[in-house]
């Protein structure tokens, strides 16, 4: 069991995912020692009694529980591998927990090397973004032991509202890929159905109001569309992200043999969102693209 | 004003929907004369007071206002047009009203028609399915005249939950397309969520309990999620009629120059669960297809 007062737990990653998070732990009593690439992010958390620590290396050296929260897989890959990566710095036992969106088959790889190591792991994203980070209502989807699993549990209740295990290593980030899969469909669905009404010459907003409640109801469409209506484009969830998302999830149903055509035109459309340089925008900014072509095509 | 107990409301077209409505026009103490293509569908009100008309011309011509609820926009068509139809056969000043989800472009045809021969035309498609329809908690989007819609509204509101009139003839057809476009999305959506889930090994109903409640939420998620996961493919709503309707939305779309990939991927998609004959199960049938993909991939 993670002790508040006793163990240490080490945060990498102090986005604002991360520094919620972390923010958490240290407010319920934990000791937390934190790294991130860029120091002045930390400062918040170091005021209230957050321990720096020099190196993913150093952090894992001095915690009995690691938490990431990091960009792309690339960087899960970078600080828990190698000489200077958490696993082969971490002591004996420790307990490795990554909530970095990320693919499933890293989790796996990354459960393997830290049972090879003594250690245990967890793939654990989160979906509810920077509001449920903020709040501690993620949602947090599991995947590795149980036993570890029952030890972060007290953990994740601290950060989030609905933790689930949902099976073996990856288990948590095949759950977030499907996830993600959903949130496409609506959003698409929601951003072609204001695009047709817009057309057809209906007041959007009036739109909404008859077909939000019922079987076209979704988050997407109740949340987004007032959004996409208004031209407010500002972040909830990045396109950049679901980018990163949708194409891990490409990926990963294309090694299992699954076509999936509606994932794939997903996927497709936030790379012609991010060529566009709305990286920025939230993921509502597809809406942007359609009117855009209407603009080009009158 | 339409008067309970003084005019007549006339109901064409005693489906699941239209016997449920017209029931509870009944039930509020109207006159209602019926007329539909199989006799025997309208016994149950007949035996509640309802009076038997033999065409729609005689029941035109003995109404003062005529709703119809029949199946495809050529049955609309049908009904409203020619010697025998409804527009040359109703009392002056009439009021009409379709609430068939058909094309904009006929509601638009039917009101103009109407307007010649001194007739008043609504179109109000409906959502909501048997159950709102049983319930009279239907959706009922609006299109034509104020004042046609204000007299009308009492009618609305004994068979639906939330009537809104959202533009001028045609307008409650497109917001009605709107909604099957919203559907379409959430629906593909779920769909590739959880064949993914099921491919990854996941248990996909302890999937649905982490995604199901946040920003991947959505109505078809929910609802016919578990449905596929049962391999319960029994009608909520009609797979011939979310073909037809996506067909309609899809030749409006084009109508009006609007590129609808996501529409148009839906559309195929039901063209292909209609080929399979499943075209008198419920939308949730196009897992089915997923299934069968996988089956023959294998």
């Amino acid at each position: 069991m993670i002790t508040p007062g006793t163990d240490r737990i080490g945060f990498v990653g102090l986005g604002v995912m991360g520094a919620s998070m972390a923010g958490h732990l240290l407010a319920a009593g934990y000791k937390v020692g934190v790294y991130t690439r860029t120091r002045a992010k930390a400062e918040g958390l170091l005021g209230k009694g957050a321990t720096w620590l020099e190196s993913p290396a150093a952090l894992a050296a001095a915690s009995t529980c690691v938490i990431t929260m990091v960009g792309y897989p690339k960087d899960v890959e970078d600080v828990y591998f190698g000489p200077s990566g958490i696993i082969q710095n971490a002591k004996k036992g420790s307990l490795l927990i990554d909530t970095t969106t990320s693919k499933p088959e890293l989790a796996r790889r990354i459960a393997a090397e830290a049972a090879k190591a003594g250690l245990r792991a967890l793939d654990a994203p989160v979906s509810g973004g920077d509001l449920g980070a903020r709040n501690a209502t993620l949602t947090i989807m599991v995947g590795g032991d149980k036993a570890a699993f029952d030890e972060a549990k007290p953990l994740f209740d601290i950060m989030g509202k609905t933790t689930i295990l949902q099976g073996g290593p990856g288990a948590g980030q095949h759950t977030k890929m499907a996830n993600q899969i959903a949130i496409a469909g609506s959003l698409l669905g929601a951003v072609e159905a204001l695009t047709y009404a817009k057309k057809a010459g209906l007041d959007s907003t009036t739109v909404l109001s008859s077909i939000g409640a019922g079987s076209a109801g979704s988050w997407q469409l109740n949340n987004l569309g007032p959004k996409m209506i208004a031209g407010d484009f500002a972040p909830g969830f990045y396109a950049k992200h679901m980018l990163k998302d949708l194409g891990i999830a490409l990926e990963a149903a294309r090694e299992m043999g699954l076509d999936m055509p509606l994932l794939a035109m997903a996927e497709g459309f936030f790379q012609k969102v991010c060529k566009e340089g709305w990286t920025e925008n939230g993921t509502q900014v597809l809406y942007r693209l359609y009117e855009q072509a209407q603009g080009s095509a009158r």
